[in-house]
């Protein structure tokens, strides 16, 4: 792989780079289960399932603290990674938070910020059980890690799609994508002119859902009541279009998703239109909804249509059938490998 | 607590940054055994312990790219973890490592960074099983977490050293603070004249103490085959003073420690001397030895005494004794509480 050398990581991406670096790895442990590759590893302790997750944000990367409160952001950091323990049908319990602080943050702006960590934790019934905290000479830099665990029968891996297999998807998508959409106008608006005062009125929702996302925490809990095991699962993070690809190369499968069932709420809808986007780039490339997309078999059409807030939004294919995208005039494209979040994070810098 | 409000990061300090946003929190799940306040949380399965640790490493403030390799510096951001492990006297099992990279790192130095990680997994027997990877506006950033595993009768905490106990260490100290002493001496008169070659010889040891440092994977072994349990322990990590004044504050007590007891390499005296520092500033205050500091009952000293690379340096008073250095001629200085590493880490932004 001579020429891989060669290659710079705007042109790597974040995957591509995450292959290079991991694919030579191997697990010596018969207890860690499941290493890299899903949305969190699995170690089995006699029986016990232990699930871990990390996330990496970065000030100027993953977040502006120009428009992002810190309660808010401290918030969001546990719940992401909350939602990839839901994401393998599993129980968050505890999370580490591990902060670097540069002197511009105040001892009360690093409070507001733990504030919003122990609001998830309270809303999620998480222990804080740890972490590290160390001055920064560049912006705010937050890790977090989740602990979590799952019934053995119970777990779900991205793997284990079939063809054939229904594509489901919670709540609705592009949300988070236009909330950051309009949060970045109108700070742009703002820089230029100072007396401008942002109009966010009318976009609660989308703001708060990229503001302030929720984990779904209630999915296992239906899915169990509905006698309904999901075939794979992933949490919808980098962008529809990103996640399904996941599923669908752990799975050795093939996708068709139909352009318009996918759930897309009004106020996204709404600015969409606005920005004249199509409201197809923010359900299929956005990202960050944190809502958890999943397969079923094909038996399980009529339990799964029981369960409210699930949306049937394609099947499983071949692999040699592509990914595709159908639209409601019947035209289809090929559905596209990357999410607008990694794409951004490696190809602005 | 008002006036806390208007302190300064840097007057608080880490400590106090860490009292001041966990002291309220409380653990709600029976499995969270132990969280915040020791060298890893220990997370209860059934039985089975899980050891959990994370520590952050910026560029800039834990490290320097100019004279640290990369390669060393995987090395080390796993073997800090381990270390931790290795304190609560358990085994570490597996690791995630989370990195955010500027641009102006290529892959090859991406990839030199992880054969560090790699041998360090090989070397300890660990299992990389996650992480995540970002671009970063500034600097590389490293996260890792080590999780562990250790038995419920051999597990140690900092808490648990009584009045009368005698405090050990493994191996020598203040190496790797004259490391680093030295790295940055030479690279202050290498930026002066480039053309000036580094005199590195004849340091060795102490070099590798601080770029390449191991952690006592070897003494859980020997304790057990010595039939001795600690009544505590940490590693070193902050300096001798930091770590064993964190000991006396868990378990209620004073110390005094004979400055003539703690073991110093020669190399570590040598630089010193030509540096006119004390080697006690290195071993009192130096850190990222990564030895192990540890109490045991006054009845196992002939059994401690049997174990090799062990040094007695003092003993377990009482709370009201305070915390005492004696030194050859009988006078005493009173332990200082902050290592060098957070000191300086504050105080210098």
């Amino acid at each position: 792989m001579a020429d891989k050398k060669t290659r710079t990581l705007s042109e790597l991406g974040e995957f591509g780079l995450i292959r290079a670096l991991t694919d030579d790895i191997i697990l010596r442990h018969p207890g860690s289960r499941k290493g890299i590759g899903d949305d969190a590893a699995v170690l089995d302790h006699n029986g016990f399932l232990t699930l871990v997750t990390t996330d990496l944000l970065l000030e100027g990367i993953h977040f502006d603290l120009t428009y992002v409160p810190l309660k808010h952001l401290g918030y969001k950091s546990v719940v992401v990674n909350l939602s990839d323990i839901y994401a393998m049908n599993g129980t968050p319990l505890q999370v580490t938070v591990s902060i670097g602080v540069s002197s511009k943050l105040s001892l009360n702006a690093i409070e507001e910020f733990y504030k919003g960590i122990k609001l998830a934790c309270n809303q999620y019934e998480i222990d804080l059980i740890g972490g590290d905290t160390s001055a920064s000479v560049n912006g705010l830099i937050i890790s977090v890690t989740a602990l979590g665990t799952a019934q053995p029968q119970q777990i779900v891996y991205r793997k284990g799609a079939k063809k054939g297999d229904l594509i489901c998807v919670t709540g609705d998508l592009g949300g988070a994508y236009m909330g950051l959409m309009l949060l970045e106008q109108e700070n742009k608006l703002f820089r230029k002119d100072p007396a401008y005062k942002p109009q966010l009125d009318g976009y609660q929702y989308i703001l708060e859902r990229q503001l302030k996302p929720e984990a779904r925490k209630d999915l296992g809990r239906m899915l169990l009541a509905g006698r309904v095991k999901p075939t794979s699962m992933i949490d919808v993070s980098d962008g529809l279009s990103s996640d399904l690809l996941h599923i669908c190369e752990a799975s050795g499968t093939g996708s068709r998703i139909f352009a318009d069932r996918i759930p897309v709420h009004s106020e996204t809808r709404k600015l969409a239109e606005q920005l004249r986007i199509s409201p197809n780039v923010a359900t299929l490339n956005g990202g960050e909804d944190y809502e958890l997309l999943f397969t079923v078999a094909h038996e399980d059409f009529a339990r799964i249509q029981l369960i409210e807030g699930i949306s049937i939004i394609g099947m499983m294919t071949g692999r040699e059938d592509g990914h595709l995208v159908e639209f409601e005039d019947k035209s289809t494209i090929l559905m596209e490998a990357q999410g607008w979040n990694a794409k951004q994070k490696w190809e602005e810098l």
